[in-house]
């Protein structure tokens, strides 16, 4: 039912999946189902769940494993999926981490514990988390020192690339990251090292620039996935020029979506307007959005709409 | 079973518990007892249990549950015991806070999530957590800015007093604090408002000045709680000098053991060689203590008992 | 010589002037002189000198009062000039602040210094500040946590403009923002307060929703100010489609120079481009660009002018 | 008349000078004489001028000079002078460093600016200030995080005491910082590394486990500097315990005025109060001392001397 794993040769669009909560704050799984097709049949690559986007934190470990499972049973083999398992609870993160590839998961994500300083402790750490879950497991290493405040030197994942075989993937969202991300392409084809597979988050504002500095793809929340999809299908082919024009008409909602603090609200509600949640809750304490925040949202979504037509 | 509950006029000790692990990481139920015993020995107030002293974001909820259980169930009703239960994901902060009272806390202490900025979100998140919780349950705010980013202003305070008769104690730990500790109990006196509770953290480091100043005790995790208790006693005898004597005594110990990063090591380290913990162990990922480290604790331990018997 | 002092009712585009260095880093007045007349040829409607993005921790104080003389004298009151003097040394802010406004400037802005903490302290520290510098100099507060690390609370804003009548204007760049614009707009009107303008930094990311919300235009570096200005002037006049349609075609090379971090560099680059410096010069120690970096600019300025000629 | 510039040898207590003011906040020189002559009295190795301690981001630059010129005329070469120089302005930072050897000074001390994140950047940014300052001028690494945000990895030092000769001295005050400390001796030893001078700061909370662990001394701003000559002085001479009964014997006190904020206003009223200084005036915008602070001090100073007495 499962398939194949994550290696360094993946690609593509792995939208970040919400989830969903009834207006009273519980679980709503049905409508987990209907997600799961919402984002299929924007012809993603593969589907990324329990990121922060997805509320992961306020979940119970039992919740944690409900989604997977189903959103894992839906997928059905049709993409592969990635698992976020970050918590500060190493044996809570390997649980999660092999009860996900059990039930059919193609690898997890990892973001470092807060707290960590220096190279030798993050490779430290690293190496703690790898040898706590199952030998073999695919990992992504999502770099969002934002969030996270750990800092990753490019000579700490080139470390980290040489000494674990099993990581596989780079979540790039250091910002500005830009040059980051030409170094670590560049370096390791000066040194011949093992190329690895970076999809970009950071809700995808630099997209354009990052696939033509060597990102393989984009690991975001964005309500249109099918930007994302279009986009990097068009560089794909060489039509830079077309892939960017698609990205342009997006930007205005893109990056207005990507604030902080009410993004995931805005996103939700989006979401729901386009029949892909049945309810835009964000699960209490989050922030709500107000009528303003309502209002540059329809409006946004109406030059849009207007724009996909022209 | 259970002792009274927490309300303003508490007063005394309560140290932060270490919570017992075995070699391999496994939760010590039986060490648990023992350390609980260790405690009430050194003739302390009270007990709070999941303190981030205990490590209880490396807990899975099962194991929060069974350390409140088996250390009230321990306790039996000898003091008032206090568990932490601060959590991003409010049903199970409200669950963990609801199963505690219902086994024999005597009152729930609850850090705000990362995040909050502002008087208004900080009194609306707490607003959220005690609806969530059952009405009536005693409510001890902590406010650690250094690990939560969360800053409590005297006048949120002063609001929160006003409109959360739950709220009945401050744990202080802002640094530098003695300003905000002064102006609480000042502005509070002077307007009439209702005295709460006020124990101090940050590894009791300011603990005679706090004292002076109106705070009611210590709740934090030094490895030698028996100079908590007899500088808390000989104060409230009027004896400050005396009081002041056995803190400057254990100061060099204590000041050590207060390093950011490896002060929990430290004191499960000593809590072991005293007797009080059957490992000192700390879960992984943690840091462990080099021969350099431990040499100085040597060093430390031997000056303190050569001072105690002079 | 000098315009009409900033007061409540100033509307309009202040650009954060660029500071013009040659390529040995030695201040250049005379493209200064030029800049000036770039800036006033997108017929903005005000100037701002000594901003971060004017490198003015960089100044020596002599430069800063060569750099105010010289725009102001270059000026000539046909625009109101505003003069960044924040620093942690007050007697170093009063004189460069008294020494602009006898220059001719027509204002001072003012981020708090560092490492203040609660309102009480800011209120202090901005009433230290009024009282250091000459009576009736009017005032802009820069509200930039990140990169003071102050907050600024509604609260404390609305204490600041009822106890300092100097105090006449916002710079609002807080990230996100938009909801302390509404509330202060819209408390400020019930409580029947005295409305200030309020100017919005932060690149100008959100300037149109900004100002369906209340602010006044914009104060900020982007290397087209004609577009500020545009898109200013037609929604002054209704036309809220028309400006959102001209942001929307500056809108990808807008949040390319946004970045932090690389932003002052790109911004100098471009405005090199234009004519409008002699050299984009950032002084050291500063980022400089990379070949990829010059590749993009030059990608998103082609598009940028394909798409207004169209 | 200047005294030996400083190499790897350099040994002993440099102690970070305060800077006097007049109670109307003016420089009051002829008090900076007496203060010189305050430290040498207490037979310091060395004497830091235009530290954080010594307020020197509120002086402008005539300033500067004017105390390095007074002071390093008075001390006349009986101790060397290491003269702080940190700025993001790096042509005023190199100003300021070669006046400041020009009158005499031993070398200079510099903290990197805000805003570095990595090794490399790390290393160019010194680059660029080594590159830009008189060549041979013996250069101090300040490493505090705390007060920078930028993080020295012990990587980033080794490569630094490789490319730079220059570099002749780490103030080391990370903190946690005893397990750096060693990391740098043990790892210098190992390679055959050009072994550099270390004093410690961090107000000295760690001061006898850091000379076990190889630290030379101590630049820090303690009111006592006798204590931190005393301590030095019996560990040189292998008197380790006798050194750390002396350190006991203060650190009530040291610990007290090493709270972060008040920490200045405690130490200039207590060199004040030492006759060091005419008036403990710190420069506004600063913290003044409460009432209660007052009499913290009061206590604080007659157990000291009690027990200086005993």
């Amino acid at each position: 039912m499962s398939a194949a794993r994550l290696d360094e040769t993946t690609r593509g669009v792995f939208p970040i999946s919400a989830t969903p909560f009834a207006p009273d704050g519980a679980l709503d799984l049905d409508s987990l189902d209907h997600l799961v097709e919402f984002y299929l049949a924007r012809r993603v690559h593969g589907l990324t769940l329990l990121g922060i986007m997805g509320e992961a934190p306020k979940l119970s470990p039992a919740e944690s494993r409900a989604v997977v499972c189903r959103a894992v049973g839906r997928v059905a083999g049709r993409v592969p999926v990635v698992v976020g398992v970050s918590s500060p609870n190493l044996s809570a993160l390997a649980a999660l981490a092999n009860d996900s590839m059990a039930a059919g998961a193609a690898g997890v994500m990892v973001a470092p514990m807060s707290g960590i300083v220096g190279d030798d402790a993050l490779v430290a750490y690293m190496a703690s988390v790898i040898g706590a879950i199952d030998a073999g497991t695919p990992v992504v290493y999502q770099d969002y020192p934002q969030a996270t405040g750990v800092t990753l030197t490019v000579e700490a994942f080139h470390r980290m690339v040489e000494v674990f075989p099993q990581l596989v993937m780079l979540k790039h969202e250091d910002a500005p990251g830009l040059t980051k991300l030409s170094r670590i392409r560049a370096e390791a084809a000066r040194a011949g090292r093992r190329r690895v597979s970076i999809l970009v988050g950071n809700n995808a504002l630099y997209y354009p620039q990052e696939l033509a500095r060597g990102a393989d793809g984009a690991m975001t929340g964005f309500s249109y996935p099918e930007m994302l999809v279009e986009v990097y299908e068009r560089f794909a082919t060489g039509d830079r020029d077309g892939a960017e024009d698609v990205f342009d008409v997006y930007l205005p909602l893109l990056r207005y979506e990507a604030q902080p603090g009410t993004g995931l609200a805005m996103r939700k509600e989006l979401l729901a307007r386009r029949g892909a949640l049945a309810s835009p809750t964000v699960r209490a304490p989050g922030l709500t959005l107000s009528p303003d925040d309502r209002r540059e949202l329809d409006r946004l979504v109406t030059r849009l709409e207007r724009r996909l037509k022209a």
